[in-house]
């Protein structure tokens, strides 16, 4: 297959690895798997978790839940506190579907509970420390109101609590992601602890990729909700959840020019391609790094190549002279991205699996040359 | 019309002042006007452009430029370093359009030219300073060199020059984006003296927003090519290339949350909606800046209202205590984006103007407490 523009080559073999992975990890410690599939957002990414029985899975917005649930995924959490304005949407999507929502809010689920008209599953969404969204954990009321608020209306169904311990992003190392996830699970436990006589069934769920990689306990934890960790990406690598060879997606650009006196190569592929996401690294911005492409994927090039600069559609790209002498105008170049999530989103539309195809990444210039 | 998800709300009106201005100020300067519609890549806003008499526009891809083309947009500069992987989609675009590509590296433009059997323009991109792409402005063998392998397929015209001033992104000022300005001018200048004799058509054409927003000299210059004007956005606020009210574009987005204690509000609306484009202002990070929606468009917020964070689908707002006490969970704000081209390319689906539509932006929930 000979490639044009920029594409989103995902690598099965290093997706199905993670996959397996975190699915054997969620068995190993009796966790309800329910990947969040915002990351991949893709049809055909979903099927490959079906050979590890998984059957729940989280979105986080009403329009990927419709997605989903119109291929065969029935059992859909809606991670994302509820948009009021889309409750006829809901009310659909639960016709036919076990839908379970998050509410944190009680004048806003007083007015929801009266506009259900399907069986829904309810989460409370708590804010275990992140200082995003949900009930404060120690708000012990607000929860009891809203779970009376429940019980008003029997197609309502209190099933627990959810935190999403997005300040794990904001870790400067492993032990700092561990530290947020101890925390975490033991806000998960006491509320559990006090709920469990009155609701025996009562699920407590955690969500994000770093700790769901690098933690190890998860005792008293009822389910698991990762979705980055299916690509991964330099921004995970950099926290410690994964090695860069786990990252399963590059974004293939090709080169447009060539200034080899300063180190830089352009590529198209820009900020609609990769996202403005960036680390910093030794006060550079990193944007991405590049990869080798071969006809079956991509080997990693040595540390000291990276992506310093985007705009709208370019790319430059910061190469030693030992790589840039390698590379001609028109061959394709990979960029692991910086944040796969984003990128996958812009790229939703351009996916291609490398496994499948045996690329032609040079150049029609470079082999008439 | 009821809002119902994140939607792209375009003011026509404050569009077609924006468009209108920068129109007269090219005649003014009898300046060739070739908008680049990178910025909006929307065919109904491209048709705001007619009643100036545009013909001719930018493009920063082969695939727009195919989509301008196929509405009846003609004259088209493919404004970014040619990809030679698309010289069939160069070539069947120019079997009946006027198109115009970049030049900017001898040994890939060798072989462009045995690959061209149609008639194509051919600008030299010049390097005036920003670094990113094109031929050192000093370079002249190199520009002789590309302007030979031109005269040897007849189907080729070397058209002229073109700079895009990127740096003005990094100005400081409206002083130094001044003076980024003037280096540029004055390079086109030089350009144009040693080679106008031999090429009496010779176009130079500069490009960047700011610079054509702030600048008053254009002597010598043939053409502007400016694209974020357009729609403008906080950062060209922050540059000082236009007034708040002279955005033409916000994201509508529902509140999802609301955290009167903390000051701040959860709005459904995140990166995959604005792009993680921000700026820094006295060490905050601002992402956009909320306005209150009306009927027929919106009306900015005293300052020290701001959007502090965003995730791939939420967004945070820090509003003062008068401000949130007027939000309803359900009710739709406006978020004027930092960086307009990247929110358009991730809403271009998703526009609306709103001076065609009298929008409900209270939530059903608002209107039944």
């Amino acid at each position: 297959m000979k490639l044009k523009r920029p594409i989103l080559l995902v690598n099965k073999v290093k997706c199905k690895r993670n996959i397996a992975v975190m699915a054997n990890k969620a068995k190993e410690h009796s966790l309800i798997f329910r990947p969040h599939f915002k990351t991949h957002q893709s049809v055909e990414v979903a099927e490959l978790f079906l050979e590890h029985g998984v059957e729940a899975i989280a979105v986080s917005s009403v329009t990927m839940a419709e997605k989903f649930a119109s291929t065969g995924w029935n059992d859909i959490t809606i991670a994302f506190s509820v948009n009021v304005n889309e409750l006829e949407e809901i009310n659909h999507l639960a016709q036919s579907n076990s839908i379970n929502i998050l509410v944190e809010n009680i004048e806003a689920f007083s007015f929801i509970r009266k506009e259900i008209n399907n069986n829904i599953g309810v989460f409370i969404k708590i804010d275990a420390g992140y200082n995003r969204t949900g009930v404060d954990y120690k708000s012990i009321s607000l929860v009891d109101d809203i779970i009376s608020v429940c019980a008003e209306n029997t197609l309502l169904k209190f099933k627990g609590f959810v935190v999403h311990s997005g300040n794990t992003y904001q870790a400067k190392s492993p032990d700092e992601i561990l530290e947020i996830h101890t925390t975490t699970v033991s806000v998960l436990n006491e509320l559990k602890s006090r709920y469990i006589k009155k609701y025996p069934d009562i699920i407590v769920s955690l969500g994000d990729t770093p700790s769901c990689s690098i933690a190890n306990n998860f005792s008293g934890i009822d389910e698991i909700r990762p979705g980055n960790f299916v690509y991964y990406d330099v921004m995970q690598y950099s926290f410690g959840s994964c090695r860069l060879d786990d990252i399963a997606v590059c974004v293939a650009c090709p080169v447009v020019a060539i200034h080899a006196h300063r180190n830089k190569i352009v590529v198209y592929g820009g900020a609609v391609h990769l996202s403005k996401e960036y680390i910093e690294v030794d006060g550079d911005k990193i944007y991405g790094l590049p990869v080798k492409l071969s006809p079956n994927g991509w080997d990693i090039m040595p540390e000291g190549n990276f992506m310093k600069g985007l705009s709208q559609e370019h790319g430059i790209i910061h190469l030693q002279t030992e790589e840039i002498e390698k590379i001609m105008i028109g061959d394709f170049i990979g960029i692991l991205p910086v944040h796969s999530c984003l990128t996958a989103n812009l790229m939703k539309d351009k996916l291609l699996f490398v496994s499948e195809f045996s690329l032609s990444i040079n150049s029609v210039y470079s082999k008439n040359n």
